[in-house]
């Protein structure tokens, strides 16, 4: 598939939708070298999500009932965003996993939400089966031409932005962003994928030569708690032969406090996971080797103004 | 004065110490037209006040005995910071009224330290004190030339950044930043001063025609709570004719929620105080005029993470 002039559209297309993150280089205590970050947790609604999305939304006809969504939580804020913009009905279901703060923060998008026992995939059930039974569009958090499509909008422009970098990391739950990076880059840059533990699914896939279902925990689950890497970006990732690192929950959590003591930028856990690769040394760049990271979500659990 | 060569010398002495922060363009919403930010509170320490201390530290003969600072809490930071970096004894006065959080980011700069019992004016009395009996280097939070030049490398560097704005708020405690502002800008831009009500030593003096002392509350206190505008800003304010304009405390605290709920930037009270001017209606832009409003600090009076 060809999908530069797809990400390209992409772009064109949800320009007037989107925010344009900044950019920046930082130097943080323990790495001896900056890191370049874009701050796409300040994309609408808390995180890239909306780029898919927007993207999702106005790439199809969408039938009079609307769109319906499955997530973790900020696809679902993201998809019920952009509906209420573009005055689309739009039914979120979520799992109970997300946690209050998600769920009120799609809630006030004004979406129709259904609340789901359990985790990601459960809503993802429930989704399915409300779209067999009323016609609404499926909007997949991760495993949609259009959403992988909208997330490579962000590598574009990070790219048109100035971007100096050699190797990307980049947190995977599904794979819809690392996805969009590989379908934009095509190899010109390294991408490295960075999972919990906890929640590996590429990892896990690439080891298995397929998608295959993981267990989910970790602090980052209700956003990186896919249980099975999209088809996407799986078969990107096995052509481009990039790597998949897992790191520890404690990682995870020592990463937001770098970002929030050294940054001041308070990002929910799945928004400092690829940072938390280069803080543990799991990633480790050789000399000269220029690094990015993209933070990609900073919607925590409590509300830090409460 | 000619500010131009001393702001410009102030940020090739700085430039390997501080960071260059990022700029964007934000919709917000209740807002019918875009706002330039630059999120300065990323600084080092989490506001602004790095660079007027790196620049006076690097721009005097510092004595074996060190600098000495009182702060309302992020100039006491940053000096302290500024000297662990460069190697040089520092002692800094803090009010009890900066808070635990505060004094605790001063406290891990390695600095010496006092707490004070009272506001801004009692820390600074004391600091004074400690001058004639150690024959330490006073670094003023805001009268001082090389802090004021300091402080104004910050606009330099938005305009080198692009900056687009024909209007830029800024909040005002003692003035350093706004009075770095006015120097460095000399009316090409247009500025504008935002105090909070119950602060307001710009507004008091322009009002009086001289620095007056005024009673001093606010949740912006432990960073806008100078007692008397310094005479630097004073002066430049009168020469420019710039108006400074007053907020409530509530307006300052939605303006933070907004910046959270709409941006994710978690910002203390002093960081939301300019926009707040533009959130409550205090400014309103004339049609077709561009806005910028700079972030300045975001050290909040609880620790999001703990």
């Amino acid at each position: 598939m060809d999908w530069k002039p797809e990400i390209i559209a992409a772009a064109e297309r949800i320009a007037g939708h989107i925010r344009r993150t900044p950019v920046l280089s930082l130097d943080l205590s323990g790495l001896a070298y900056p890191v370049a970050m874009k701050l796409e947790q300040m994309q609408h609604t808390g995180s890239f999500k909306a780029r898919g999305a927007f993207n999702s939304l106005l790439s199809a006809q969408v039938p009079a009932g609307g769109v319906v969504a499955a997530s973790g939580g900020n696809h679902g804020a993201a998809v019920g965003y952009a509906a209420a913009r573009l005055g689309i009905p739009a039914h979120i279901f979520v799992p109970e996993l997300a946690g209050a703060e998600k769920i009120g923060l799609i809630r006030r998008t004004g979406a129709d939400l259904t609340v789901v026992p359990g985790v990601y995939a459960d809503a993802l059930a429930a989704a399915l089966d409300y779209e067999s039974r009323t016609g609404a569009m499926q909007v997949h958090a991760y495993d949609g031409l259009a959403t992988v499509a909208g997330q490579g909008t962000c590598l574009a422009e990070w790219e048109h932005q100035g971007l100096e970098a050699d190797t990307i990391l980049i947190a995977v739950g599904g794979g819809g962003l690392i996805g969009g990076a590989m379908a934009w880059l095509q190899s010109r840059r390294k991408v490295v994928g960075v999972e919990p533990e906890t929640a590996c699914t590429l990892h896990a896939a690439l080891a298995a030569g397929a998608p295959v279902d993981v267990e989910v925990s970790s602090i980052a689950a209700n956003a990186l708690g896919a249980k099975r890497i999209g088809s996407i970006c799986f078969d990107l990732a096995r052509a481009q032969g990039i790597a998949a690192l897992r790191v520890t929950d404690n990682a995870i959590a020592a990463a937001q406090q770098v970002l929030w003591k050294e940054a001041r930028q308070l990002v929910e856990p799945a928004g400092a996971t690829a940072l938390a690769a280069l803080l543990s040394g799991v990633y480790t760049p050789a000399p000269g080797e220029r690094v990015a990271v993209l933070i990609c979500g900073a919607n925590p659990s409590k509300d830090p103004l409460a």
